[in-house]
C-alpha cells in the first residue's frame, strides 16, 4: 500500500497538477521531498502569500491548482489569495503540513503553534468549500478524493492538512478501494423541462444575447458555447471578470459590458434591450454592473450558474450548471437571431516621437502588441480598468476583477508560465502592486518565463486619489526597472512614446524577463478609470 | 459628540499609539483621512503582511501597536503576523474597514466580499483575544474601550472592524460616559498567601535563580525585576524569546538558557540545579527548552505567568501576573544568595584581512559593533540562533523566537524605528527572509530610519538543509545590496573579513539605510544552529 503522501501525490498527478508552488518549512519538508520522485515539480516562491496567487492563476488555466506550505507561518500567509480564489471560483488545493500527532503531547509549546492544533483549519473553513485534517490513514484516502472532487465540483479552494507523522503511514486497503465520492446529481426531469422552456423562449425571441460568465471558463465550456452561438447566430458579451471567456476577435463577440461604465453604447443597448438575455455562469458584481443595480430585469433573463438556475422569476432545483450548459449547447434553435453588432475597430498605433506618455496611449500601444500566444495578466486599479478595452484571445486574460486583491499579477504570471509554457505573460501592474510582489519576478527568471512586465508608474494609489485624496495615496517612487540589477533580467525606463517603443521592441526580441518602468503623470488616468472612480467616490463620501 | 472614528482616534492616542502602519483601501479610506487631523501618523507600508510585523515590533517596544487595512484583501494579509503577535503576546489593535451597513443590501456582489460580511471577523476570532464589529454607535464607545483594555490586559491582538458608514456616525452620549471596562481583579488573600510562601522559600533556598520571561517585558517589569534581584543578589537568565528582558551587561545576568543547547555549561547548571527557580512570565517553548522536556522539575519551581501561578505542584487562582510581580519585587528576602556566575567574556575582534567570511566570525564582528543605542532585529533561522550569543542592552532585541515566522525582521525594523527614533536598528536577515520582505526597506528610507541591514547570504534555507536536503532548499542568489539601485540607500558586498570591515565602517558613518550582502558558503553555519538542527532533524525523519 502507498503511504498517505504517496497516495496524495498520485491523486494530484491524476487530477492534472504538474507544478506546486510554495515555500518549504519543517512541518511539510518530508512531503516536499517526496515530490522529487513524482511528475510534479515543486516551485519555490519568494513568499507564501504570492504562492497562493501562483496556484490560483494556474488553476484558472489548468482546471486545478495546488499550493504547499508549512503550518501557520506559511499557510496563514495564503489566506488572502485563497479567499480570492474562493470568491472568484478557482479550484486551488491548499496542502499544509502540521505538527505530528505524536509530538502534540509534549510538555512544551511547539514552534509555529497558535492557540490549538486545529486553529488553522478553523480559519480555512471560512475560505474553502471543504477542509480536512488527515489524522487517520484509514480515512485519508477517501478524504483526499472527497477534497479533490469538492474542488472540481465547486471550483473553489479546499484545505488538506497533513500531520507530519501521518504522511508516511500506509493508506489502509479497504478505504483505498472505496473509489471516488460522487458529486451532486442533476434531476433529469427538471433539466428536460428547463431546456424545453429555454429553447422555446430563445426561438421566439427577437434579440437573444449571451452574457458569458467566468464560470464557463472554469468548467472549460467556452469553446462549446461559441460553437453553439455560431450555429444560432447569437451575439455574446462578457464582463471584466469573465473577459477572454470568448476570443474577442470572434465576429459574434460584441464587447465588454459594465453597466453605465460600458465603453461602447451598442454593447450596453444589446444587453439591456435584449428580450432573452442568457446570463450563463456570470457573477453579478459591483464592478461588472458599474456599481448600480442590474439594468436588465428578471423577466428578460435566464440565469444559470453554479448556484442556481432561474428562468424569469421561477427557478429549477437540482440542475447542475455544467449539465444545463452541455444540454443547451446541443439544441438547435428553430428561429435564428440577426442582430447587428458593433463594428470591430482595427487596432492601429502610430508613435508620436518624443511625446510624453499617457496612460491611455500606453494601453493603446499594448493592444497593438498582443499576439495569440500572449496572455495578459492584469493587477488591480488602473491596470485592470484600462485593460478592459484590450482585445484578447480566448482564455488569455487573468485578473481578480471581483475580489480585487492588489499584488496578484506578478505571481499570476508565474502561474500562467507554468500552466502554459507556450504563452508569454504580459503583466500590467501598478507601482503599488509592484511594491507588494515584485520579489516574485525572481521566480519568473528561475523558471525561464520570459514575461514582459509593464509597471504603470503613476506615483501612487491613483484609483484612490479619485476617491479621497491625501498623503496616504503617495508611494515612494522607485527605479522599478532597476530591480534587474538585483535579480537579473532586462529593464528599461519609458516616459515618452519613443522610449516605450524602443523598450517594447527590445523586450519582444529578448527571451528573458523584461521590466518596463512606464512613467506617467500622477493624475493621468484612462477614461475608464475616471468614470468608475467617480461612482466609487460617491459611495465613500 | 465625536463620531465613532474620532472617538476611536482619541482612544488610540490616549493608549499611546503614535504611528499606524498599513495600506489604504476604499473601505477604510475615510478613517485614514481622519488621522491627518490627529497626532497619529499613518505610515504607508508596501504590503499589509509587513504592516502586521511593523505593528507587532512597535507594540513590543511601546506597549501598544495598531495596524489599519481595508476589508479582506488588506486585512486577511495580516493573519500570519497577527497569529504571531497572539502566540508571543504582543498587543496589536487590528483596525479594518468594511462595507457600509447600508450598502450590504444591494442586489449585486460587492468587491472584496467573501462568503458573508462577518467572515473576516470569524477568521480573526481565532487569532485575537477580543473581536468586534462596530455596527451600533450606541455601543461602539464601550466596545472600543473593551477592545483596548483586552489588548492591554492579555497582551494579545484585538480586532475592531468599522463598517465605513458607521465611522462618521456620532457616538451616543450615555455610553460615552460609561467609562472604561474593568479588567480582571486579583484576589488579595490569595496573593498574600502566595507571596508569603514564595518569600519563605527563597529565603531558605541556597541556589535561587530567576528565569526572566518575555511577559515581564510585555508589562514593562524588567527594570523592577533587576532592582529586586540586585537587592537580593539573585542571578538571572533569559531564553531566546525573552532575550534582552535584562541588560546583558548586568553583573547578575548569567546568560541565555536553552536546555541542552545552552552554549555556556554554567548557565545550564545554574538553572537545572537551582533549588528555587523563579520562572517569571516565561513561555516554555520547544526552542527555549532545546526540543526536550524541561530539565527542571516542578518541585524546584515557582511559575508565574499571564496564564497561571504555580508553586511546586499547587496553584493559586485569581492572581494577576502583574500584581504578583509588583508585590514580589517589594519583598526583602531574609537570607541572601551568593552564587557564582559565569565570568563575562570581553568582546574582542581582530580582522583577519582577506580571509573568507564565515557565519560565526560575522556574528562575532557584529557583537563588537553593538552600542547602547542599537537594537538587534533578528529574523528566523541562522540569524536567530546565531544572534543568541550577541550581548545586547535591555529591551534591544526583537525576534519571533516562538512563532518563528520568516520575514518579520525588515518590517520589524520599521516598527523599532518608529517606536524608538533614537535607536538604530541592526537587522539580521537571511537570504530567504530578505526575499520575503525586502520591499519594506523602502519604508525605512521614507521614514528616515537609518537601519543597517545584514543579509546573511548562505544561498538557501540553510536551517532546512540540516533537516532534510533537496533542491527545494536552494534560493536564487540575488545581488541583495543592489536593491539600493531601485529604492535608494547604500549597499555593499562582503565575502571577506576586510570587505565586511570596510562595509561596517561606512554603514556606521552613513546616516541612511545600509544594506550589506554578507556572502558565506552554502553549508557554513554557526555552532548554535548546527546543534539545534541535529535535534530538529530527529523529529522529522
Amino acid at each position: 500500500m502507498p503511504s498517505v503522501s504517496e497516495f496524495l501525490i498520485e491523486r494530484l498527478e491524476n487530477a492534472g497538477v504538474g507544478h506546486i508552488p510554495g515555500v518549504p518549512g519543517d512541518y511539510i519538508l518530508n512531503f516536499i521531498k517526496k515530490l522529487e520522485k513524482s511528475k510534479i515539480k515543486f516551485v519555490n516562491t519568494t513568499d507564501e502569500s504570492h504562492a497562493g496567487f501562483v496556484a490560483d492563476a494556474y488553476a484558472r488555466l489548468k482546471g486545478i491548482g495546488c499550493v504547499c506550505t508549512t503550518y501557520n507561518v506559511g499557510t496563514l500567509k495564503l489566506c488572502n489569495a485563497i479567499a480570492g480564489a474562493y470568491a472568484e471560483r478557482s479550484p486551488v488545493i491548499v496542502l499544509s503540513g502540521s505538527p505530528g500527532l505524536k509530538e502534540r503531547n509534549e510538555d512544551f509549546l511547539l514552534h509555529h503553534v497558535v492557540k490549538s492544533f486545529d486553529n488553522q483549519q478553523k480559519i480555512f473553513k471560512n475560505i474553502t468549500c471543504y477542509s480536512v485534517i488527515l489524522e487517520d490513514p484509514t480515512k485519508a484516502g477517501y478524504q483526499i478524493d472527497e477534497a479533490i472532487e469538492a474542488a472540481r465540483h465547486h471550483k473553489q479552494p479546499v484545505y488538506i492538512e497533513i500531520p507530519r507523522d501521518v504522511a508516511d503511514l500506509p493508506i489502509k486497503y479497504d478505504v483505498y478501494r472505496q473509489g471516488t465520492p460522487k458529486s451532486v446529481k442533476t434531476d433529469n426531469e427538471n433539466l428536460k423541462e428547463a431546456i424545453d422552456e429555454v429553447k422555446l423562449w430563445i426561438a421566439s425571441s427577437q434579440r437573444p444575447v449571451i452574457l458569458a460568465g467566468v464560470q464557463l471558463t472554469r468548467f472549460g465550456l467556452g469553446g462549446k458555447l461559441v460553437r453553439w452561438a455560431e450555429k444560432n447566430n447569437i451575439p455574446m458579451v462578457t464582463t471584466l471578470l469573465s473577459k477572454s471567456t470568448i476570443n474577442e476577435h470572434h465576429y459574434l463577440f460584441a464587447g465588454l459590458y459594465s453597466g453605465n461604465h460600458t465603453s461602447q453604447p451598442e454593447v450596453k443597448e444589446l444587453v439591456e434591450n435584449s428580450d432573452c438575455l442568457l446570463v450563463l455562469g456570470e457573477m453579478l458584481t459591483d464592478i461588472a454592473l458599474g456599481f448600480e443595480s442590474p439594468k436588465f430585469n428578471k423577466r428578460q433573463t435566464i440565469e444559470c450558474s453554479i448556484e442556481e438556475l432561474k428562468v424569469r422569476n421561477h427557478s429549477y432545483q437540482n440542475v447542475c450548471f455544467t449539465d444545463f450548459c452541455e444540454a443547451l449547447f446541443k439544441q438547435e434553435i428553430a428561429q435564428k437571431s440577426s442582430q447587428k453588432l458593433p463594428a470591430k475597430k482595427i487596432q492601429v498605433f502610430t508613435v508620436e516621437r518624443d511625446k510624453k506618455l499617457t496612460t491611455q496611449r500606453f494601453f493603446d500601444r499594448v493592444n497593438c502588441m498582443l499576439t495569440d500566444n500572449m496572455a495578459v495578466v492584469a493587477d488591480i486599479g488602473e491596470c485592470l480598468f484600462g485593460a478592459a478595452d484590450l482585445t484578447v484571445q480566448h482564455h488569455n486574460f487573468i485578473s481578480p476583477a471581483f475580489y480585487s486583491s492588489m499584488g496578484s499579477a506578478i505571481p499570476g504570471a508565474v502561474g500562467v508560465g507554468l500552466a502554459k509554457p507556450s504563452v508569454r505573460p504580459i503583466v500590467l501592474v501598478g507601482d503599488g502592486a509592484f511594491q507588494m510582489s515584485c520579489t516574485e519576478l525572481s521566480t519568473l527568471i528561475s523558471n525561464n518565463i520570459n514575461a514582459i512586465v509593464f509597471v504603470l508608474n503613476n506615483k501612487g494609489y491613483t484609483t484612490e486619489r479619485f476617491l479621497l485624496e491625501g498623503k496616504f495615496n503617495d508611494i515612494k517612487n522607485w527605479n522599478y526597472h532597476r530591480i534587474t540589477d538585483m535579480i537579473g533580467g532586462w529593464g528599461a525606463f519609458a516616459s515618452t512614446e519613443s522610449e516605450l517603443e524602443s523598450a517594447i521592441e527590445t523586450a519582444l526580441k529578448n527571451n528573458t524577463l523584461s521590466v518596463i518602468n512606464v512613467s506617467v503623470d500622477q493624475n493621468d488616468t484612462s477614461n475608464a478609470l475616471r468614470r468608475m472612480a467617480t461612482d466609487l467616490a460617491k459611495r465613500i463620501n
